[in-house]
């Protein structure tokens, strides 16, 4: 059998986490917490196995849950959606960007993402049978030089796939960026993918700038988020996508057809907990900011140069004073010599920049930074 | 937005069951059990949440489950298979469906299917731009004849998709049927996706005809299973392919940016409830035809005739003496006025051959199946 996907060998992710564990390595590699979901959170799971919520689903996901997701979408962006026709949960936000790049471009399109991109990003545009046309973020500071945008568009671009806060930069987008892709896109055809699974947790004070607060755009976005981000459960694999109604439609055929329908017993438990404890959501900036702050002044002593983390739970560190390779050849250094497990940025790029920086996760318990801390600092 | 899937609406399963809510009817439709996993498995998904196991699992399912899967297929089916290279946990036997299609099939291609086909296999073979080749079983016994799959083979025939046992008819191939198909696609590239998910629902004595239990077609095939029909819990989604190495590779690659990884705890309890409880699977065929001969008997004063049901958890049923009309506008019908859901066959055909049949779920608890049969009598 011939591969489709001739430049897809096992994700980075996978990869790290094996080597972390092979290497007895402090894993800070791929994103996920060391600390747990709520105790009510898990309780309500066990509590809906035990109202006997084991079966299907409704494919686009529960009633309760699209509701607490659509009046927390109008709550925080002011945006008003149907839980009816604009939500549909989705197992996990991987599965959600699949689905929305599947539904929209076709063989032939060129979809605009920027680099470092997300590494599902491609390979699901591949799939199509279209172009992924990849625009690099202006270091250091991940930003996106919209002329470069403008100069990328031609006919064939179906859609511009955005990440704020940035994986694995952590760059969050203003309101400003929005408006210039708003202009850019008027008088086109092209939708908008916009992945905002770490919504919750931006830094300094700062609003998530959510593609649903710009009207506009809104009006012809998909926007994924995740519940496995923010509630501390990655392996719980559930996530969403808004759209606007039509958008939402074709959606809906491709995710019907790729998983039917995600987890009950957790769309129950979310449904809960998203009613009762609104305030989690809204204290997560304040939570990751003490943790954020903390694994800074942890690696301080080290000699390992800290960028800025607008955003997201990851902190990327430039290497260059303690080796003079490439971050893959870091990153493998770093687990087997050094202990620590790390991402490198060359997979997520087209044309690696060769840029000395990797990615290290904070999401992780105060023991689990000392002991990477320890050890990030001996090099 | 054009649609890139014209023919697609909502899938009937989700209709109907809408339907059966709003009219209060009986739901004999969408396939699942109204009876609860057992209370083990569920104590064991608490037990995995409360041990933390609820970042993401290995992408390609927990060694454990994987392990536990491997040693039930060489157990059953006398194949061996590596847990490592050969088995990938999906969320839900949907999932694997798309990415073994995904995997596989490309732009120009052909697969064959035999009608009635289940919903979710032609929308995932036209987004890879292929074309889903369609060859009516033989009614009423849901036959494959084998010289037409001859006559319909082409140089660009990809994938040959089979059902056993049958889902809607109960149909199950033959040890024989598996010799043909091996026969045919002897000196060709095709690949056989095998979807199995009733796989332990096969009565009066008869064992299963698993792909994986002939040698040559196991080598060359992709094989679907489904822990939401063995282990009633359809919406805890967990499923999982089998596939030789450098095919399982393929579909690892494509599952990996479909959804990453699959609902942790849920294979954690899986793999726990596989290793102490085998009895359960061996158990089933027997647990599911008391079901079938007590539902059969409770229809037998109706004006439907019953077809044979040799395997899976559907009874079809010929309604041509009740009323004279296609199967839609019975179903219809049926649960609005009757106050019974079924599932009409049509949608799952090319060209709908005109019988009068529908199906109906016995995976009831017997107060479902007598308040069923109480209102089929009557009609
Ligand atoms: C799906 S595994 C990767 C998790 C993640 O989002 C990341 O580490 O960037
Ligand atoms: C995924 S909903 C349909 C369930 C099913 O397999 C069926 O009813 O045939």
């Amino acid at each position: 059998i011939e591969t489709k996907l001739p430049k897809v060998g096992t994700t980075i992710f996978s990869v790290m986490s094996q080597l972390a564990v092979q290497h007895k390595a402090v894993n800070l590699g791929q994103g996920f917490p060391d600390f747990e979901p709520p105790q009510a959170l898990r309780d309500a799971v066990t509590r809906a196995m035990a109202d006997g919520l084991n079966q299907y689903a409704p494919g686009i996901g529960t009633a309760a849950l699209r509701e607490q997701i659509a009046s927390k979408t109008e709550r925080l962006y002011g945006h008003k959606v149907s839980a009816d026709s604009d939500i549909t949960v989705t197992s996990g936000a991987t599965e959600a960007l699949f689905a929305a790049i599947a539904a929209v471009v076709r063989a032939g399109d060129e979809v605009i993402v920027f680099d470092p991109a997300y590494d599902s990003y491609e390979p699901a545009i591949e799939l199509q049978g279209a172009r992924a046309v990849h625009i690099p973020l202006t270091v250091p500071t991940f930003s996106i030089d919209w002329q470069r945008v403008r100069d990328a568009i031609t006919p064939k671009t179906r859609m511009i796939l955005i990440n704020s806060p940035h994986n694995p930069s952590g760059a969050v987008l203003s309101a400003a960026d929005l408006d210039e892709l708003a202009s850019i896109i008027r008088d086109t055809p092209i939708v908008v993918l916009s992945d905002e699974v770490y919504e919750h947790i931006v830094y300094d004070g700062a609003a998530h700038e959510s593609v649903l607060r710009h009207p506009e755009l809104a009006a012809r976005s998909i926007v994924v988020s995740s519940f496995g981000k923010t509630y501390h459960c990655t392996g719980w694999k559930v996530g969403y996508a808004v759209a606007p109604a039509k958008l939402s439609a074709e959606f809906r055929k491709v995710h019907q057809y790729l998983t039917f329908c995600t987890f009950h017993p957790a769309q129950v438990a979310f449904a809960e907990f998203l009613a009762s404890s609104p305030e989690h959501y809204l204290e997560l900036p304040a939570f990751y900011q003490v943790k954020r702050d903390r694994f800074r002044k942890l690696l301080a002593p080290s000699r390992l140069k800290l960028l800025d983390v607008p955003g997201g739970y990851f902190q990327l560190v430039d290497y260059s004073a303690i080796r003079d390779e490439d971050d893959v050849a870091f990153c493998e250094w770093l687990v087997k010599e050094g202990g620590v497990a790390a991402i490198p940025l060359t997979p997520f790029y087209e044309k690696a920049p060769g840029t000395r920086l990797v990615r290290l996760c904070f999401a992780k318990s105060d023991a689990t930074m000392e002991a990477a801390a320890e050890r990030l600092c001996k090099l």
